[in-house]
């Protein structure tokens, strides 16, 4: 048992810890963009990243930096202290990563050189339609959306909310999850086609909003609506019938690289919350000294350390034993990690009063970030319910 | 002791929730207002308000429907179930409410004549300017705005923000509190100007969000700075060194106002999460039948009736033995009120998933308003360590 | 709506707190009693209730002082600050003002003659035998005790636990509930039957602990072995099949007269509380000053008024509408009022340090009270089921 | 970095595992024991632990097993999971560990010889006392004990409580925190005297409770008056004035040994938890499939991962970096561990019902050993409050 990182990791670190001084924090003056685009100078950085050899840290293999997870968690926790700018910055921005990692997988090779080459070069942006206004995104079994095969190609029919990234121009292709055979088997009904965002019989109807905020910064959420939408067959990712399992394992990295930017941001939120409390002073005490900041402080360390520790573990299981192994661990960090920071942030904002529910800090949109993944990839509640299964299972007789 | 509302509450009772039925809840389909103005449709909401005898409830005495503070208070329970709505349409909201109080109780003849009466009218709107950017908000003998006398007028200096209503092109005056004689004991060197919003050297900087929100239904928040800002004398409210008295005063109705309008607000959401839980059933069982969600409704319902029962002794006490007697109790509804309701809202949104945090149900912005009021008036912490001193004093020998 | 107490209620309260401050205070040194017996000079303190007029105050009706709900919820909450010789000395303790309220209304002139007269003169004590070892003491249809007819006599045969009071030696009957007739509607199977203690085939088998204590103030709880016992027929409390109904209209007041006790309870740590926060400095500041401290403070009186204006509106439902019409409140305070109670006391023991979990303070006796009312009567989460489905039921088309 | 055990660590948990099965479990049914004595069948225990080679694991060098706090930390959880026994039974239990730790690293060899020796095999015990009545024992330079040089001898004078183990007959001497010079440096004004228990002078005054326990399985805590004790000069523990460092010494592994075990509590109240939901079904349905259990049982399993990485990284940093850097982690253990496992214990209580607060299963003992953790070696308070320190330095600039 060793608790510290190894060099690889450590060398990572310091660069990536350098480029977010040089380049990341300094741009954050820009950080309330403008409605549903990038961030300005976001190719810039760009640059700057591919020269510093921080480019698609996230992505194993030959087509990525070639990390394991536990050594890239400690890289995504840097960039969550700058949620907006970073990742975007090192092209290891969500949904993207997910996506790129499903074509790295299981595509094709045509469709790794149509759509994950530019992806990987950031030269485009992409978006995963699975979730649907009409049923529980936790449960994937009950998707409405239609997936026919008509000759050479697919029909598809449905519609989509939530879509994360979708309102970005730059957002060139949607990867979407519908029923291909609503007969078969519980999970094998689903398949995944991509469609290219100017395919005939797509709309994107409107943008969505998370606690008032666009999103704008990752490009937004969007409703999108398919109409008798066709796409060539070729468009399949995998076969018919594996969206479901397809969708699993993209999870398993996700949370992982959701969990660590939220430990950054938890990061960021312990920090300002501690430079506010020493230079404000309410009724002649620094806030610094009273009781009651000085308990959200030590409790927002404990529960940064605790957080990180278990991402860290499940990262390694990941690694040692793969994503079935890893299970409880990576249900138990997507269950703890939002509510730890989202408790976190609530105390670094209410340090901040009136300032903190607003623009001037970055520490309100923090918040709505954390909050909604209580509910993303399912709410909490369900995850909690098959942890306990599994848990309750280890002593049926 | 006797826990039935009168006759008089139960009748506007109602009336009032005949009116929400047969006009506020229809309107509500334009809740999501474009950007820095009165909802559509609000002159007309108002006059239906006045012919059904249900304008300016929130105010006692001559000027208003001369209703005290324990029968006003479910009526304000009403309005907060349609808060960006029904205060408006009954002139019954912040903060105009709170000036208009002052006006009635502090105003001299003429300020009355010249603002209280287009106020009571609901011809013109109000802020009520006293956080600033640089000092606690909740300390308020360190406000750095200057007001000083020079001949027959005070001159204004100073910076503002969170200034509540103050996008809304409707909003006409400002009072404004800084100090008049810094030179004084703490709670004597401020004082209240009245300042129309077209004085040269008066500028609305920029709107405010609160967690992504404009707030637009009641103008939205601004910041503000007077450089200079000329104003004859007799807009001066009361006395010279009266400022923190007066604020004082203000507290109280203001409290009680917010906190039925939290509880109004804590009843609709309840029915939200109900309505929804019997409404979804993600694998394949109703939300209505899972244990968390039953205790989530369960909570919820005892914290409402915790809450309201504890606004409504609140108000009972301002009525029998005033402000001073009610202290106690008004801090404590400041202190459990808009937590409480924060978390049923919470609870609500988490059971609708992803449709919870955006705009197709109020609960989001409902839930940023429960929230910030956890900031209003001074943090929860400040009350808390007040209402701690008070009750250690109790056993002090 | 008025929230002052009536002036019987005050005139009772005053008296109560003249009692408390002379006779049962000082007699508290005894607290800490030697094993399974009342506590040392109990008779003297009952005669001096009796001549003060502080006798059976619980009861309606004619058998006692007459009090509505409402009127005895406050002397309740003041016999709670000393809840292990107050409710003694008054002759209101629990299991026997529930047995006595049972039997004077459902018990025959002869039961009320041999039983509720004794009772009602202090002269013996008694318990009620439900909670089973075997079955879930939350569903009451489950229990396994049998009541037999055999002639004249009715055989009982089960085994009970956590009888309160029972290891009492002036406990003289028990009200025994159990199965007449295992075949009929889930709610007409259970009779009870009184049972008196020197009764063949009665067998107290040991002394059961809760948290470490024995309660020996009010005798201990008892686990009883009933082994083919007969008694008369005339036994028999009400009809046959009538237990379960019987049961139900115990609780009601039972819960108002515990609950309010609890709120003394937390008075009384909260009072130890404030004093130690004065009187203790650690590192060279009273704890009176430190943040934290004032949080707890301050968060327990809101919890203590939010608790006591439930509990009492609880009352005066029953009172104006009846048991079943205060349905909600009833359960309401039972869910809120002990997990309020421990919380507070937990508070108070943390305030103490090692002082707070030992014998020289009442906090961690009382603590364990409020402990063990989350359960009593079914486990909360019985609770907040059933409260969460009737909330449901008003939104169900 | 690497979750993993390593060989020796996986090699000693395979055979404590087998030593808890064989003779731990099955002795528990004598764990009520009967008053201040160590339970039966104590002596054969640590035979067959000898035997195992299972004895003095705690103790780092040459005295001792030669493990690390690493190594060791796993082994004290399993002996946590019977924590009356366990501990007893590998000569493993506080007070005993902590005072061999420290006359190992600072007793002279005559005080090695006369004193560690016989501890080391398990023929006497010993106690520490330092807690004082009127003190806040959290605050080591309040302590009142004098330590007077009188020629060769000490002479001790003060009141101890809360001695943990005191009660104990086989408790043959007491290590006594007192002043020696309270003119000198906050830090240097206390020593440490060994004081045989048959000293002249030494009063056990009485056997002190904790939430009703007397804690008579390592023998029970005990208050202790010292009146002019005489001991010789060679009893001093090193230097004059070096109390305090010996003192902070002594905690860093305890806390560690203390947090562990309370891991080990927690698995086990899970389990029973886990065991009880399966076999229960109260109202028809096993509260294994309700879901609130669901809840509770998952959230223990996160809160149990969690507490356990932090453990085992701050025993990792002990031996890496020693007790100074690891510092922050060190407490946040103390903070976090204890509340942790009294909530998981909390829910198992819950989960039991009636059965969960007596003497039926380990679960009520088990929680008011969490509960004191919240107290022992300063309240969860104190140690926010430096914790919150040590972050905000970091800030300062």
């Amino acid at each position: 048992m060793d608790f510290a990182y190894d060099a690889v990791t450590e060398d990572y670190r310091a660069r990536l810890t350098s480029f977010m001084d040089a380049h990341v924090y300094p741009a954050e003056a820009s950080w309330e963009s403008a409605g549903w685009s990038p961030p300005p100078g976001l190719r810039a950085l760009q640059s700057a990243a591919r020269e510093a050899g921080l480019w698609n840290l996230f992505l194993p293999g030959e087509h990525g930096a070639g990390l394991t997870n536990l050594q890239y968690a400690p890289l995504a926790e840097i960039t969550g202290r700058s949620p907006a700018i970073a990742p975007a910055a090192l092209n290891c921005a969500a949904p993207d990563t997910g996506n790129m990692e499903l074509l790295a997988e299981f595509g094709s090779a045509e469709q790794q050189r149509r759509w994950l080459r530019p992806l990987l070069d950031g030269e485009i942006r992409s978006a995963f339609a699975m979730t649907e206004p009409q049923v529980a995104s936790s449960d994937a079994t009950t998707i409405g959306t239609r997936i026919e095969r008509d000759g050479d190609e697919y029909v598809i029919t449905g519609r989509k909310f939530y879509i994360s990234g979708a309102m970005n121009p730059a957002c060139a292709v949607f990867i979407v999850m519908g029923k291909t055979d609503p007969g078969a088997d519980r999970h094998r009904q689903q398949s995944m086609v991509l469609v290219p965002r100017d395919t005939p019989g797509v709309t994107v109807e409107r943008g969505m909003t998370v606690f008032g905020y666009d999103d704008g910064d990752h490009g937004g959420h969007a409703e999108i609506s398919f109409d008798r939408v066709r796409v060539p067959v070729s468009n399949l990712i995998g076969a018919e019938g594996a969206g479901f399992a397809i969708a699993q394992a993209r999870l398993g990295p996700g949370r992982i690289h959701h969990c660590m930017r939220l430990v950054g941001m938890a990061e960021r939120a312990l920090e300002l919350m501690c430079v506010r409390a020493l230079t404000r002073s309410p009724f002649g005490r620094p806030l610094a000294e009273q009781g009651v900041v000085r308990e959200w402080i030590a409790e927002s360390r404990v529960r940064i350390e605790q957080a990180r520790l278990l991402v860290l573990k499940a990262a390694w299981l990941m690694d040692t034993v793969g994503n079935r192994g890893a299970h409880t661990e990576i249900q138990a960090i997507k269950i703890i990690v939002p509510a730890a920071v989202e408790w976190i942030v609530d105390k670094a904002v209410q340090t901040h009063g009136a300032a903190g529910v607003g623009q001037d800090t970055p520490l309100a949109r923090l918040w709505s970030q954390a909050r909604v993944l209580r509910l993303a990839d399912g709410p909490d509640e369900v995850h909690k319910r098959s942890l306990a299964r599994r848990e309750l299972d280890r002593h049926r007789r």
